[in-house]
């Protein structure tokens, strides 16, 4: 097929985590969805938005949604930029800074997504290794490349870099650094406010966790207003269809649903990390709502098949720096028990 | 704002028509919307969905959104690809074959963000001017660019080109060839058989003009399995929504809703055009849901501003090959009534 560009026909396409279908019943605690539903007036605001009529095309800049975002989160509209998910800006992050052949920075291990955005580019995936102490293996900002993702709170290990580490790092980095806070409602801190003093800073945030709507494709980003318009630019000129938009306003006007939903499921975490630590695994403290453990054999992947065997789905990467542990995202109480009882006859 | 690629910072961004607010009150011709709602089911398919729960990711394959396709038009699914909006594939479609610098060609006029997604990716749009007859200004088989866009019909004209041109230049193009068939079910005419035989054929279709869903951004395409493929790891892994799969399954599973609605546009506009013709404009014959005409004085703008006075919108374009005439979409029989009443007031 000599009529796609070589690099795109020789890269692997991502596998994102499997989805099963309803009627196979699983406890799915492998992509990090919250286990409980979106606030009532999301699913209400939809309904009425579909009612209402389909045929005309939305609005262009999710006006709406971004004047919420800017009450959320204390910023004028026009720092502000509504995706499709995180995933849209992350992608169009790398289109605005990195040409082709030039490098695109993230930790290993970290979200894997960066790599294959970078490579669709035609850009040069640059991880930097986590040492055993999860200390970046060299000093950040000595990144030279165009632009650097920095997963806050970190996927799949949890632990979080602190907002004195970014400021610095910020000022330091000759590229962009985008900080993926895909987590960052369980960890309580955020560095939305340093975007204020760095022209160089992205914050990226996603609706498929805190906020209950992986179904949804919602995200959104954070910058100085130039940033912002070279990303308008990029996106789709309609990226967020009528139900996306009104879900994204309704879902940052209900910040009371969120804090429940985040305080149960930190939680259910923290008790979770007790049980599974006097079971003998290693567990790494979590700013998130998933968990990275080590069973006490170090058998990841026969506890996450055997797991898989009593309908119970877990997260194991076959990443060397990785393949003796499971990501296990936090649902609820009773689906944990659950778990938990199955881990125990695992042992 | 050095960090941004020089070649997005220096390029103009795409403008899409304008979106008033529904306070404003508008008859809007502007965009080729459909002035009818979707199907019922698809606003039950939705609404449903959304009570059952938002917090899952959908399925990153949108199966039965594909199996629904595939059944309308005769594929299997992995000969199908939906996107969010056709324009997502627009985009990845570039990607997929043209690298930077290299040629990225469609006629001119067509759908003038073809360019816009070519700046994006460094490559180099190639437009092809239509001489007088609305001919191609150069055989395009000669084009020896990586990948063609024929808009069938042709927008903003509403010609069409033959399935024999179609098949011909398929047959002896270098590279690949999209038709992009937003306006197709308007022209009961489609290059999809086309696809079985030339491995370098692509159908684009569009859920915005004749499925009445613009407000959802659903979108598809149709090529060989290898293509498809090739889209597949470019696109965002979940890149249609849970609701906007459910709303394309719908849509497509009633075909009947489709049908009347296209036959009454139809009827609006052969009749809208013979009436604009007694007033002495010139109509080109559409094979879509809008015209292009051209007003006595050839004074396409002051028409546009006049309408818009009148909260009317149709659309004037300002490239030379457009600005003495107006792209008017259909809309229902009575909105045409008002519009033709205003026409003849300003003549």
């Amino acid at each position: 097929m000599n009529r796609i560009r070589s690099d795109i026909a020789a890269m692997q396409a991502y596998v994102p985590g499997f989805q099963p279908s309803p009627e196979e019943h699983f406890i799915k605690l492998n992509t990090n969805e919250n286990p409980y539903p979106p606030s009532p007036k999301v699913v209400a605001a939809i309904q009425a938005e579909a009612a209402r009529g389909l045929q005309l095309y939305p609005d262009a800049r999710s006006r709406a949604a971004r004047e919420a975002a800017g009450r959320v989160y204390g910023f004028d509209p026009e720092w502000i930029i509504m995706a499709n998910g995180s995933d849209e800006v992350l992608n169009n992050l790398i289109r605005c800074c990195a040409a082709e052949g030039e490098q695109v920075g993230y930790l290993h291990p970290s979200y894997s997504y960066y790599a294959t955005l970078a490579r669709i580019q035609g850009a040069m995936p640059e991880p930097v290794l986590l040492d055993a102490d999860l200390q970046p293996s060299m000093p950040l900002e000595n990144f030279a490349g165009k632009i650097f993702f920095l997963t806050n709170p970190n996927a799949p290990f949890g632990f979080a870099f602190s907002l004195d580490f970014i400021d610095n790092l910020a000022g330091k980095l000759k590229g962009m650094l985008v900080i993926d806070e895909a987590y960052a409602d369980f960890a309580g801190i955020s560095a939305c406010e340093l975007v204020r003093r760095h022209e160089n800073l992205v914050v990226t945030r996603t609706f498929s966790k805190s906020y209950s709507l992986a179904g949804m494709r919602i995200g959104l980003a954070i910058a100085q207003p130039e940033i912002i318009a070279a990303l308008d630019k990029i996106r789709d000129h309609y990226n967020l269809d009528r139900l996306a938009q009104v879900a994204a306003a309704a879902a940052l006007e209900d910040q009371e649903t969120l804090r429940t939903n985040v305080k149960r499921i930190c939680a259910t975490r923290d008790w979770f990390a007790t049980e599974l630590r006097a079971l003998g695994y290693e567990v790494l403290p979590s700013h998130t709502n998933f968990l990275f453990c080590t069973p006490p054999r170090r058998d990841g992947e026969r506890i996450c098949r055997e797991l898989f065997a009593r309908h119970i789905l877990v997260r194991h990467f076959s990443d060397p720096a990785l393949c003796h542990g499971l990501r296990i995202s936090i649902g609820s109480r009773e689906d944990m028990e659950t778990t938990l009882a199955a881990l125990r006859e695992l042992q």
